[in-house]
């Protein structure tokens, strides 16, 4: 993940460039890993930065933060945060949480845990605020690889993975030529206020309208984080899809394949329902349904259980494993 | 493996492009995989394609025959080729048998028998020739990523990274630039004739003299293969370094990490001998040792078993894992 250069540039401008807002403050790192942030907060004139990891990653961040001089300044703690005591409330908590679709693997619970147990009430939250987005999109390196590999056709095997893909959110990038409408916001919370209830199950209607001609296949989140930079604009970390690989983050785009692609016109409507839940099995992990509405009846568009509606409807439990995608991989010929 | 477009458009050329070859002919796919080498005979004009597949991927095979049209031309067979009987001997025997390094994996020894047992004395293989090249290689990636990560210092973890490389060859695509030598051949065969025997134990004293200066950290390798064109100039598949990753086969490139950097000048020897041995436990591994030999003595610069001796020597075994090459991946910060 360090060589999310995307990431940590945005990480790197939001603390380094705000010397403003760490000089002289006391800083709670939640899950250092190898201690990057805390570094940067170090440099950044932080007073004080207590680095919390549960892992042997720990015993890495110590080294590191020797090597970078920040050794009086940065308190390496290993253990997980639930367990941590702290001789002071803080000024402010850095993390790095998010995880694929902001929520899927993500640490927040144990930020918000610290927030409440460690945060002064004035303190301030990095990034403060997160945003996951929507839009309908079309992958078509999925399906359309398999009508010509070299003259040779392979609808049949193509139609395997479609099944397959249809079982699990695909962490894949799409190109921005391949998002068919305004992105739309599903959620938007604060960090310095979010409460756990509140991101244990997400219900939204998502009422696109397609910006252009083509083809969906499938329904692209994707999120942007906020990090407060004084008195200068909020500096945005986006997952958002971009044109080029070197502006990619390793979370890409997380998309929702369908089991049918529909043809679009410009200015038709698209209404679909998520509905993202966190999993009783796993905390961290989350089911999402996906329900594809009729844009006139603002419902799904069929509700008995026959087999149109189970084509028009995705469900994801939390046993699908988050692979990333390579298009047409396959240890065979 | 289907998405390398490099593969298949070299496979597809060498049998498409020569229906002179082809037309008529009785064919003998091993490891067929989905099919793909199997159809691509019987559109160039095969009279018989025997598409041998072990595993299940046969059946798969056997739909995507019948897609293509081909299925009164090809006999799917899900067996293992040393169990198969065939009502005849075959003109061409067609194979994309090829591993990492050329022959780590690789199906080889599959494709001998079969040539043994199936192929006329006049028949033809596809591909006819294999060359493995190698060349002391640079990969900044590797270490001088940890020098500097957006301002932070991990040079500690960097090491431990070494370490870890160092432990097996890397799959990664080394770019023509970071090439030191002009690449020389550690083996050919030609696959007519190859007994397995040939291939158990290779050993190859290697003298390369760099062509700039620069820094050597790896030895890299990589394969060519050769098909017949009729009176044309044969088609090559390489997996040689390129410039783009559109050239870029699933093959990449092998290298073998040092465990140090050497700066090299133009014009400098650099001889290593390496030596690259069939597993005993595993037929389709190999074990590779890798000796940096002074060039003025021809022999490894310490032959005792003090700790400089280890400081030139690489020694991989067959348990080693060949995980892909992201630089400095880490599911941590």
């Amino acid at each position: 993940m360090l060589d999310d250069t995307v990431r940590n540039e945005a990480y790197r401008a939001a603390i380094c460039d705000n010397p403003n807002i760490f000089a002289g403050k006391t800083v709670l790192d939640v899950g250092t890993g190898t201690g990057f942030l805390a570094i940067l907060c170090a440099k950044a004139g932080a007073s004080r930065v207590y680095a919390i990891e549960a892992s042997d990653m720990a015993e890495l961040a110590t080294v590191t933060v020797h090597e970078n001089d920040v050794a009086d300044k940065v308190q390496v703690i290993q253990n997980k945060i639930e367990n941590v005591e702290l001789p002071e409330k803080v000024d402010i908590i850095v993390s790095e949480w998010m995880g694929f679709y902001l929520l899927h693997e993500s640490m927040i619970d144990s930020v918000i845990f610290a927030r409440d147990k460690f945060l002064k009430p004035e303190g301030v939250m990095y990034p403060y605020k997160c945003i996951l987005h929507s839009a309908p999109s079309y992958s078509p390196e999925i399906f359309k690889f398999w009508e010509n590999i070299a003259g040779v056709k392979m609808n049949t095997i193509g139609q395997l993975y479609r099944t397959k893909y249809t079982g699990k959110p695909e962490i894949m990038q799409i190109h921005p030529n391949n998002i068919l409408s305004k992105p739309l916001e599903v959620f938007e919370f604060n960090t310095k206020d979010i409460q756990q209830e509140s991101i244990r199950k997400i219900t939204k209607n998502v009422q696109s309208e397609c910006h252009k001609n083509g083809v969906v296949n499938g329904i692209a989140l994707w999120f942007d984080v906020y990090f407060h930079a004084g008195d200068k604009p909020d500096i945005v970390l986006t997952t958002a899809p971009v044109m080029s690989p070197l502006q990619l983050t390793h979370w890409k785009q997380t998309v929702i394949i369908l089991p049918f692609e529909k043809t679009v016109e410009k200015s038709e409507k698209f209404h679909y329902n998520l509905d993202i839940s966190k999993s009783a099995k796993n905390p961290r992990h989350y089911n999402i349904e996906l329900n594809i509405l009729d844009p006139d009846e603002q419902s799904a568009m069929s509700t008995s259980e026959d087999k149109s509606r189970e084509e028009f409807h995705v469900h994801h439990n939390d046993d699908s494993e988050y692979d990333e995608y390579n298009s047409g991989s396959d240890d065979n010929n």
